[in-house]
């Protein structure tokens, strides 16, 4: 990893306070920027994922963004895997309690996570976690101990929680582990910053409480804006069904996003490009916004050729044809678009759902040489391949 | 261990529901008691006490006697040291958190217990169990799973738990694992029936509940009463002070039964001695309950002596003499009741409270031969010794 120079504070947080919800405390992360400047040593910042969705979407890529401009200062990221707080599901937001996942399904989720972060953060400067590394290893006595140095008071000040207990729906109770498990992981970090959603910041500031009572220096809690989905109402999430995941392939992104309202697309215009959208022609910013994040997570030459597909009137049915070099097959479909990543091609492959020239493959590692195949994926995603030497 | 043969249901029960608060639910005892007659296989019968003094005292034999009413009719009675839980320190009735105590304290207040408990219990009939042997053992995943099997509402049912949330003070929210804890105690043993102090039924309820949860046949919960202490009032307890050790010296225990109301006494009549008072005559029977305690727990000759001093005006200063076979001094304190145990005896030696005939003893090793020596353990416990080879 090559060291960048870290910047004075005021130049940082130019950047760093951009479109910014919660700042607390402003003057610690200030405090904090100037001797990390001085000393050039660089910040930890955390910042938490939940691995029970397998897919990185736009609404992730809000706070991944903030993340890369603490990167670009020169500060560490730590991309916290939460595989371990997974086993209970983060409640928050939430009126009813998540079904846990398996601890297979959550490996699964973590490792397309990984894969797909990295097309936003720098990968030389990202460090992926499984907060199971520290939280699996805790003793009862020792949850004891972090269970202690919260109480209930406190706990129900949290909307969600305070919701469903005042209309007496059903709170079980290790959905309050939840909130101390999160604000262990800074303990265990011993975090300068964390970042997430503006509907985290009551976990962020559980986090900075117990590193108080831990006799560390608290973490500052900083959190960006929640993405609304395709639906214009809620927070965009995939199991609302209302999100742009980004390694869907291109004419499924494009097409979404042409798909919100005028209003939903001025409001993600900051949050995704940084800028405002021209209110007096939005059908043209819309496509440049569909274009640009095309763009940003397919290539260029895919973003063109999809804005003249979109352009020439999405003629039905058509193939998209695609000129790529001879390899395997799973990283072709990640190269078209039509995996997120080769261990999740792998996985389609073996669960038998592709198929050259409607021929049915069964090896993950098949190698195409050169020539012509009609490549399907699932029941609806063709791909023409050319496939040279 | 002798096998003892378990008698028919109705015969236990004609004993074993003397003098029960609750009993849930009594069918379900009335099958087993029945299908373990049948069998002739023992239930197992748990009660779990706190090391967070080390003193057994009158009130805790109330639940005792219970324990060793089990025991006379052939079943098995785990005594479980609540080593890992005094980490918490039960909040049940309190209206306060209570500091926990250190491990090493906890180890020290078990092992005194031990030693006291069988002077009621069988001892060949009683297992010992420190219940940090399994509850140490979970991992964090397992104690989510723990405590997903129970609800914050449910929780709030527990009246103390109930009164400080209303009042707005505080509770802290490891004291919800308490009942969880006690709960898998239950789960770990499989406990037929559950005894406790009719103040733990919610508790018990708990455990219950659990083993539902687990897929295990619940447990049958019973309590017995609580004991009012010396003030007529308030629950015996140490930490109130209103409480009579059952290693109490002999003048001690007697003295602070006669300090009770006669409204008092006729309340302990049932519960310690299981008839009732004869009320046209309260003095004679509060000598006679001081009278049978004392010998409940220090013997005959001891009771007899202690009654003869009573009656004959407790002279004041009075020394009382013992006759004593040669040996360690330990033995020989607890023997004449200034020890409550060979290593409660150790333990006041090594810091410096005994003396012989005025000289400090250091060795807590010293053996004692025959000869006349005047024993003093801490400010104003005395003793005349009389060692015989």
């Amino acid at each position: 990893m090559q060291a960048v120079a870290i910047p004075p504070p005021a130049v940082q947080l130019e950047i760093l306070e951009r479109g910014v919800v919660d700042l607390n405390v402003r003057e610690e992360l200030v405090t904090r920027l100037a001797r990390s400047h001085e000393q050039q040593a660089p910040l930890t910042i955390k910042a938490g994922f939940d691995p029970t969705a397998a897919d990185i979407h736009l609404g992730h890529t809000v706070l991944m963004e903030k993340m890369r401009q603490f990167q670009a200062s020169g500060h560490r990221v730590v991309f916290i895997v939460g595989d371990y707080t997974a086993l209970i599901g983060d409640p928050t937001g939430r009126n009813t309690l998540r079904p846990p996942l398996t601890p297979e399904q959550i490996a699964v989720n973590a490792q397309t996570y990984r894969e797909q972060a990295v097309k936003i953060l720098d990968p030389e400067r990202t460090e992926f976690v499984n907060n199971s590394l520290w939280l699996s290893k805790l003793s009862f006595r020792e949850i004891i101990e972090l269970a202690s140095k919260y109480n209930l008071g406190r706990m129900l000040e949290r909307r969600d929680f305070k919701e469903r207990f005042e209309s007496g729906r059903q709170i079980a109770l290790h959905e309050f582990l939840y909130p101390l498990m999160q604000g262990h992981d800074s303990v265990a970090l011993n975090a300068d910053v964390e970042l997430g959603g503006a509907d985290q910041i009551f976990n962020l500031n559980v986090g900075r409480h117990l590193m108080a009572a831990g006799n560390l220096r608290p973490q500052v809690c900083m959190t960006v804006p929640l993405l609304v989905g395709l639906d214009g109402v809620e927070k965009m999430s995939k199991s609302k069904g209302n999100h742009v995941g980004i390694s869907e392939p291109p004419p499924d992104m494009f097409g979404k996003i042409m798909s919100v309202s005028d209003e939903t697309m001025a409001g993600w215009y900051p949050l995704l490009l940084g800028r405002d959208a021209d209110a007096a022609r939005p059908l043209d910013e819309k496509k440049g916004l569909a274009r640009e994040l095309v763009a940003r997570f397919h290539g260029a030459v895919a973003a063109d050729a999809t804005l003249a597909w979109w352009n020439a009137g999405r003629p039905a049915q058509d193939v998209p044809e695609f000129e790529v070099a001879a390899g395997q097959l799973p990283a072709i479909m990640v190269a078209v678009g039509l995996a997120k990543s080769n261990s999740d091609a792998r996985r389609k492959i073996t669960q038998g759902g592709v198929s050259l020239d409607d021929a049915p493959v069964s090896s993950p590692v098949l190698e195409l040489s050169a020539g012509s195949y009609l490549l399907r994926v699932g029941k609806k995603s063709l791909a023409r391949l050319q496939v040279k030497t």
